[in-house]
């Protein structure tokens, strides 16, 4: 049985891991019979945004492990635990959370950093030749992890499709329901929320991408 | 088009909306061609648990309907804005928020109340003959819904099945995958994570769930 970490960023769209992109993962991995393990970094959120106003919440502080335990029902690990030789595969959902807390493309554009244990994590499965899935704002993170040019895709959002050019890595435009594949790098990507209007858009491209991580275990 | 309202009680298992049952129950609904909207009562939680330990966080108070507006990417509105003239049918996802939140069942057991905005609309629905799909622990409430004896399942656990028949509706015993349907009162119940192991079993009573729904519309 093939084994997938999954590194979700908090829980919520506008501040952590986007929940339809991170539940429709587990449900298409788990549909393919793969073991998934949750994991995610033991730090603070950057902030707490209210999801109906879309404002930040002044004087509050949440936890991204422990808001991403939410998606997970309880069954998650902290980043630090994950050992590259127990998973064939990493797969990281979008939401504001990966740009936010697993690094700071939110904040920076292309002259932003990656949290430092997800960036040693993603390259130590680089580095193995193991597969990578990015959802969603996710791709962001390309450019650094492989330190050269890798092929993926946000979409065609063109601000960020720019960023991630300067960054170093070349985008592709990508319809919501399709995924873009290096294979060299085993990097497989789809926009997912980056241009979905219904979850079963989303849906769509994460069960390809989903299929082609396993593919290339 | 058929319109389906869908009843969130917070966000995450423990304190608020079971996730996957939420996320999967929006899933089938649109794969089903069918307009949903997300509706939450606007009330603070009954307390925050923190999804790692499973204690209860101290002095942390969270709001129903703005922790509900994550699972809905702040597609939300209030139940008190909830007309039943908009809409075909309710469904309630579970967790221990429609147990806690939206009923006081965790608490209470058979002596539970339902919150009372929750109850109104659940009984505009009922006496409109439109039907309702409840899944996973939020059962419990069909026999206040319903002032009548109604079949419904939450599986198989006995105490909670006691529960039920002693507040008067008549409980069947059910595979994870599957649904039992009330014929009269057009209830619709199904197990999901009350006997779920993995992700794809609840998928799959829901997707039933969701489907037998749309046909009593």
């Amino acid at each position: 049985m093939k084994r997938v970490a999954v590194i979700l960023s908090g829980c919520g769209v506008f501040d952590g891991a986007e929940i339809h992109e991170s539940v429709l993962t587990l449900l298409h991995l788990d549909k393919a019979n793969v073991h998934y393990q949750c994991f995610a970094p033991d730090m603070p959120q950057q902030h707490v945004i209210n999801h109906v106003t879309g404002e930040v919440v002044e004087g509050e502080t949440r936890h991204v492990l422990v808001e991403a335990a939410r998606i997970a029902r309880g069954e998650i690990k902290s980043l630090s635990e994950l050992r590259e030789d127990d998973f064939d595969a990493l797969i990281f959902p979008g939401g504001f959370g990966a740009a936010k807390n697993l690094c700071s493309f939110a904040f920076d554009g292309q002259t932003m950093q990656i949290q430092p244990d997800v960036l040693a994590v993603c390259q130590r499965f680089a580095k193995a030749t193991k597969p990578i899935g990015l959802i969603c704002i996710a791709p962001v993170m390309a450019a650094k992890i492989f330190g050269e040019s890798v092929k993926c895709t946000i979409g065609h959002d063109q601000a960020t499709a720019d960023a991630i050019n300067a960054m170093g890595a070349q985008h592709v435009s990508c319809k919501v329901n399709d995924i873009v594949i290096d294979e060299q790098h085993k990097l497989v990507t789809t926009p997912a929320y980056m241009l979905a209007q219904r979850i079963g858009e989303a849906s769509a491209g994460i069960e390809k991408l989903v299929s082609a991580v396993l593919e290339r275990c």
